[in-house]
């Protein structure tokens, strides 16, 4: 098995490491994972998080396992778990599909670990680009605003809508981001304020309620985020709050891009609907949890209602940047739009 | 001096008591406030919050003051301090006013007590007014959605458009909240939970990021909030993040109302853009501060943008619930049209 390192992942002496993006920014501690249950657990408690990066990661130990001895039989079933660790991001089923595709060959288990190695570094090529695409929309002294953290920690290459914000900064652009914080994960607060710091990219934090009126000021001039899953019409899944970020673009005029690779569409897919929405647990909502600090503001007994994703339509976006092309809504009248 | 107890501040044995609502939900103590200060400091943590409310305990304390012997010279001093503790509520400078017009009559002491106990007892009244009117609004089994904490914690009487909320559920509506959780200072997720829950009241908290797709699912009937600073023209100043929620309300055909006294309507102030909006410190969005836990999960270098209010236009209202009447945009066309 080749060895990779990424921003939040790596194949280090023929192991799986993950950084625990759960004690970011304050605490860097890679953890090993050596099997199916470790993966999952990590995925759930989102020590791993972002679409790519927990397919790939998950296909990477597919790799790790068929090289250390696992049965045809057992990769199939340690797969088919992995799938069901979380229901909305495609890209986790579509990377394990292929993986398990390879299973049949002959040459088992080279033939798994070459689709899992090209999965790796198709990420890295997809990133870069989407990144170059993406990042030719931005005029020079833009202010982009964006929610989430699509950057180096949740794909294997600079990110999707992240990695267009820092090519545009490479590209010398004196552009300033505006990062939603996210509840209630902070993925934003967290880890895409960290990743700008690292990068040098000039950021400011906001609540995700702020921008509205940052919008209404002017001081917004594009939306780039990323998405778990996009519809064969347009319509894509992404982190909580996205859609409300598109309503609110398209109020002010403010132009609102989706950047993902792809595969990222699901053609079985054909609108938002069909696309299956996670609940978390309450106490995201009633408080704080991570690795670092976990504590509950609310009382309590209080209910909260906790969906990890929202759907936005596609008459909101006003581009689907892939790594195909630049989409816009015409052109999803085509059969098979992203690979024209 | 007369005795009071509501929600969240009282005059016990002739002196202010606070409750921390820092502390909240989790402790409920009383903090003494025996001078101009003390007060201060208190408004400017938010362990007193809420734009009524922060008006009353001022007009409260300078009465005691004035009870205790403060000279006539020195009560206007320690009345100017405090209306410059916090910018964007008018109560607050309006209440302040009333008590010091007092200040020159020839009965000083008493003429400044009895305007403070004027106050106070006028919001009590206020409150049961704009509470009636606003809990007609809602029809039966209606979901409300609301925003920060507009409740007895907020004023001196039941609230304002949590007082409509509370006057609705004890009508037998059998509606459901949805509490905002806003933030930074998650007054929704702290406090407007907390009240639901002593008062029996069906909640659910969410991000302030899902209201979005909640009315999108058509799960939200009607938006109340309370307002700072209403001014001439129905434009209003409320709690960051709900001017997000009127654009959202607007998009997807949910009236939306604001609850306010019409001591809260500025005669000065034409327009929202003369409404001067508090910006608070980078700490409150890089973590969470507070009195019972505080933890910064930013990158400590990371800049933030923390404006404590924003304005909402009057075209995006759908109604201004005042104690003299429920008003519409069309209404806005009359002179003083929130007395008439």
């Amino acid at each position: 098995m080749r060895e990779f390192t990424s921003m939040g992942m790596a194949i280090d002496n023929g192991k799986l490491k993950i950084l625990d993006q759960t004690l970011l920014p304050h605490e860097k501690k890679w953890l090993s994972c050596e099997n199916v249950d470790a993966l999952i657990e990590m995925i759930q408690r989102l020590a791993i998080r972002g679409a790519p990066a927990i397919g790939i990661s998950s296909s990477l130990l597919l790799a790790i396992l068929a090289e250390h001895g696992h049965s045809r039989e057992q990769l199939i079933k340690d797969g088919v778990r992995l799938k069901e660790s979380r229901p909305t991001a495609v890209n986790l089923m579509n990377n394990i599909d292929r993986v398990l595709e390879k299973v049949s060959e002959n040459d088992y288990p080279s033939s798994v670990i070459r689709e899992a190695e090209s999965i790796y570094l198709e990420d890295v090529d997809l990133c870069e680009k989407m990144s170059r695409l993406g990042a030719d929309i931005i005029k020079k002294n833009e202010s982009i605003l964006t929610h989430c953290n699509t950057g180096g920690l949740a794909t294997a290459g600079i990110g999707t809508a992240m990695g267009v914000i820092r090519t545009a900064h490479e590209d010398g652009k004196n552009i300033t981001v505006f990062v939603d914080e996210t509840r209630p994960l902070l993925q934003g607060g967290r880890l895409t304020s960290w990743e700008c710091g690292e990068l040098g990219i000039s950021h400011v934090v906001i609540c995700d309620s702020s921008a509205a009126m940052l919008m209404k000021a002017g001081k917004v001039d594009r939306v780039f985020v990323g998405s778990d899953r996009i519809a064969t019409n347009g319509d894509f899944a992404n982190k909580i709050g996205t859609y409300s970020l598109a309503v609110l673009a398209h109020y002010h005029d403010v132009p609102f891009y989706v950047v993902a690779p792809r595969t990222t569409i699901d053609p079985e897919c054909f609108s938002g609907k069909d696309i299956p929405i996670e609940e978390r647990d309450a106490s995201e909502v009633l408080g704080i949890t991570g690795g670092l600090c976990s504590y509950t503001w609310a009382p309590e007994k209080s209910p909260a209602y906790n969906p990890a994703f929202d759907v936005t339509p596609a008459e909101l976006v006003t581009g689907w940047v892939l790594d195909t092309g630049v989409f816009t809504f015409n052109d999803l009248q085509h059969a098979n739009w992203w690979m024209c």
